[in-house]
């Protein structure tokens, strides 16, 4: 429910408001524009009769929200919302470049794939030290270990990291050493570990980048992120990768959901980002993936990049060479450039 | 089964090599480049014994292609084909706008409509005289009077005409009209229908714009592109539309298969044009979608448009009026120059 | 829209409201059951006002049927279809078992074939004539030669046949051999043909088997049996064979469709009879496939079979041995005994 | 990668092999038939060279095991596993119903519903204590007050308890009241969360029942077990619940997975049990989505049932009332002793 104020109403309406909410058991989280004040009702909306909050002096009108998000959603967060991550800004007309190996599989190979990164004038470096393998026995990532390497790496060049958690326990590990903690495709409906990284980063705000679920519909993609939200953080990055279709397969590892680009901008004002690496899982089709990605209003791109993708331990097939890497963004960046001017 | 000559191959070699495939059976396909001569076995080539042609003085390799599709795979035919419609080429390099309206509806309104077409600057006119529906109680199409609209608008404004044919009994109606037959999601896989057209357009080669079953595998869409090929006209242009997904639904229409655009064109020398009307089936993505096709590669875009889309009898909600027409046509312009300057 | 007369309602009554009917340019069809007439009014509804129709003497409801089918629904017809094919009677609590091979390949194989079909005590046989390929070089079928082959089995083994169409142009000489003819999943679609072959049998009410569309909603099939139905015959099995999912691969060709069974009998009163042969795509399990769809209450299924499928020219792996068909057909059949009991 | 001993191969023979895994880092697991004795290298095979194993004495074969399952598929263990949880056994020819609500509500509401579950003679009990909802504001359970009153339930009828962790945080609270530990559909891909809970009751074995991901292939699904079964506890349960394709929708929630049960029969030795609850999402469809699974070779049936299911808090359309569940319980019982005669 959103509850949008009468331009004269008081901070004594205001007040009353909120205090009708929680006394129904519900939170109040106001949002105050220039000359609007919007109130959204936090909870389980059934336990609030309408009439109680109509009849309140300063209240202009009432809007049930019928989607399972609110905080995360553009009708109640109008404004594009702004991430900082040191001194790299996401979102509301920033484009972002993230990249780095699917993998951190040694100090070496992490270093020198991060120099690459960095030289192709990408702004955050990503690497996964714990990487959730569907096949139980393939390698999945060197840990704590990896977590170091990625630090080194980051120091060396300056770029802020990415990396994923994969468990509750992995949180606090992750928090140490990570810059934005990335929540993976499988767990975008592991719907207690959102909430928890929500909670253990409420605090330092830590940016969370999440992953849609390879076969997340739209609301529940943007449900999961109001998880994080609703647990006190809303610095969240979305992340298109791909979906699960009939067709996944030979030409193609997954359905590329370029298209939920600008679906998503109309409905939440949080960055979206795309991974054309997952959505090709070849690497001769990520340039004009990413490119593809940059027109449809992408705020920003994460691409799997390795120093030597033949001797990748994991995702080779559609990591980017040094060379790959310095074209793709290349061309995005003039692309960008091309289309603010238009 | 590919047959690659060697340069010095005689014309005797090349006789003895179709003369031996026309004994088992089949049907040589001779493709003659500068320096290279091609020859492409059409039929049950588990008739031929490999061994039989190999012997032949002049033979270089001989290449099993195991795809159900040679005559249009850009293994076989390794340039871009270009498509001429009356003025108009299609694909090589060149792209294309179609407009107009999802169907026929009146004299009036399919001219109305064909002159915004005209003053956007579309190259080609689309139209449905005859409409595949779901609910057999909806709207059908006009039939021959809306072709003879459509005919009427072509004339005005110089515009050739695409329609789509729905079964064999409308292959000559539209041939007397069109100068593309269009053939639908729906019957993709009604092989009989794509092989009488394929038949029926054999001597004058009128081209054929074939869409993806919204279902189709990229292996299947490219098999249904090689029936008609194999009954005689290779003047195809292929059209990606959206697939069902999990997530068609309040969002979206089809889930967007731009990412196929880049596949197609290393599978195929045929063009591939992008359908951004069904696929968004709402109005407001429709120009996402049509910069993200053309940043993927697309060699056109076919677009609804009506000059009145909320009156429209069919599909108003993913209609373009002239405003967004005009300016959906001219961002592309703008993107396409740019890149083909970078 | 369904009208329902009140108990008393007069003939000049029901004579009224059809003239109102036809007068909106519409058709009126009219069930008498004991002691209850509907009216259903066929064509494009929003051309007749409901208020013209309400005030005539002895209408007692007015029901907007929103769904794209009603000639086909139970909510329109009540009572299951029973259908006559030759001495065999499907729907209405009759079980069917219908069998033979994917593609008539020859005359020894087809004989041989039907005579398991007909000791193995099924009602009645299958096999292709003309066979829909996605890959344009496979085997197409034997035309009308592999009729008469049919034709010459029917004769010897007193099978009624059900034979596929692929095309208009099939129609007829299908005609002249089948008892039953059967529309393919990948012309579930194909809108036209339905018609066609709804106009074709309208005179003789030859039945149809159609079945499912491998990505068609539930929604969609019925749409397409209410084609025919529109176009003169009501004389529709449906047939469900598998839907293509994520899954179809390595272990089974499609997702069986079980459970659309009961969905299915609740909607309409067409008998609906399962393909396991189709659904699982492998031998092994077409007996626990064949038994589910029994217990999920199917009213017939559709079998290959092959005298000899190591040697089949299609689908040999999903085709029963003499000793497999026996078996699955006697395990049905006790089932069905029990089912009955209980 | 699975090694055959020959006959004769003495003690010593295994010991060397073993030696050999552990030396390249990896794990043997030896499995001693009668006559027969098979050792599984569970680790990163790449790092053995196969050569190594093939000349110790007594190595009889060596078998690549391409799938990513091993401890869980009945190659390895070829017989039917048997689960024993309290006095009730689970698979090798036993068939179990658990029943009980969605979500624990109230200790009223789960007292009440229990002595339902028990005078249908079901042997487990199930209800959630921790909800996964996908909407945030859903309510999401009544957590450890939930699981007490569970237990109440359990003490008073005797009946095991059935109940679902959501994090790693939850698994010491339900395995303190639980006597099987359930994993939702949406937390099949957490492998970390199914390599803690395999942890956990690596000691106590406590069973854990798996539900299949609403869009996890059959191979992911099995290596998920396999995380289970690797981490130290192969007391598993697999659990069907249908999956997420084009046609969820109005007339069903999921596309039921009966077709996947034979399947997972000759894949693993794994009781397989079916939950038409979830997959029907309808009452009415329940009882013969049971019926088809009991006949497909289910080994047991998950089945939600409320005391009133018109005031239930969650999932009430899908849950049986009393009638409902007697009657299902009982037609499925006559057609599996029915099952057993034949």
């Amino acid at each position: 429910m959103i509850i949008r104020m009468k331009k004269n109403a008081s901070e004594a309406d205001i007040a009353t408001v909120e205090k009708r909410i929680v006394q129904a058991g519900l939170k109040a989280s106001i949002s105050r524009g220039e000359s609007l004040v919007i109130i959204g009702v936090i909870g389980d909306i059934t336990r609030l009769e309408r009439d109680v909050i109509a009849e309140i002096s300063g209240v202009e009108e009432i809007t049930r929200v019928s989607r399972p998000y609110k905080l995360v959603s553009r009708e109640f967060n109008p404004t594009d919302k702004q991430i900082k991550i040191r001194n790299v800004i996401v979102g509301k007309g920033n484009f972002t470049f993230i990249a780095g190996p699917c993998a951190v599989e040694s100090r070496d190979q992490m270093l020198a794939t991060a120099r690459i990164v960095k030289k192709a004038q990408c702004q955050l470096l990503r690497g996964g030290a714990y990487k959730p393998r569907t096949n139980p026995y393939s390698f999945q990532g060197l840990g704590e270990e990896g977590l170091q390497y990625l630090k080194e790496a980051s120091v060396e060049t300056g770029l802020p990291i990415v990396t994923e958690v994969t468990g509750a326990d992995k949180i606090e590990p992750v928090m140490k050493y990570a810059d934005v903690i990335q929540i993976g495709t499988r767990n975008m409906r592991s719907y207690d570990l959102l909430q928890q990284i929500g909670e253990h980063t409420s605090e330092t705000q830590m940016p969370v980048l999440l992953k849609r679920g390879d076969n997340a519909t739209i609301e529940e993609f943007l449900s999961a992120a109001e998880y994080i939200a609703k647990a006190g953080n809303e610095n969240i990055i979305l992340c298109l990768r791909g979906i699960r279709t009939f067709e996944s397969g030979s030409f193609i590892r997954n359905t590329a959901d370029i298209g939920i680009i600008p679906v998503l901008k109309k409905e939440t004002g949080l960055p979206v980002i795309f991974d054309p690496s997952h959505a090709a899982g070849k690497r001769d089709i990520i340039p004009s993936y990413s490119l593809a990605a940059v027109a449809a209003g992408a705020d920003g791109l994460i691409i799997e990049t390795h120093y030597s993708p033949q001797t990748a331990r994991c995702d080779g097939e559609q990591s980017l060479s040094e060379n790959e890497l310095n074209e793709t963004v290349s061309s995005c960046r003039h692309m960008l450039k091309f289309l603010r001017q238009s």
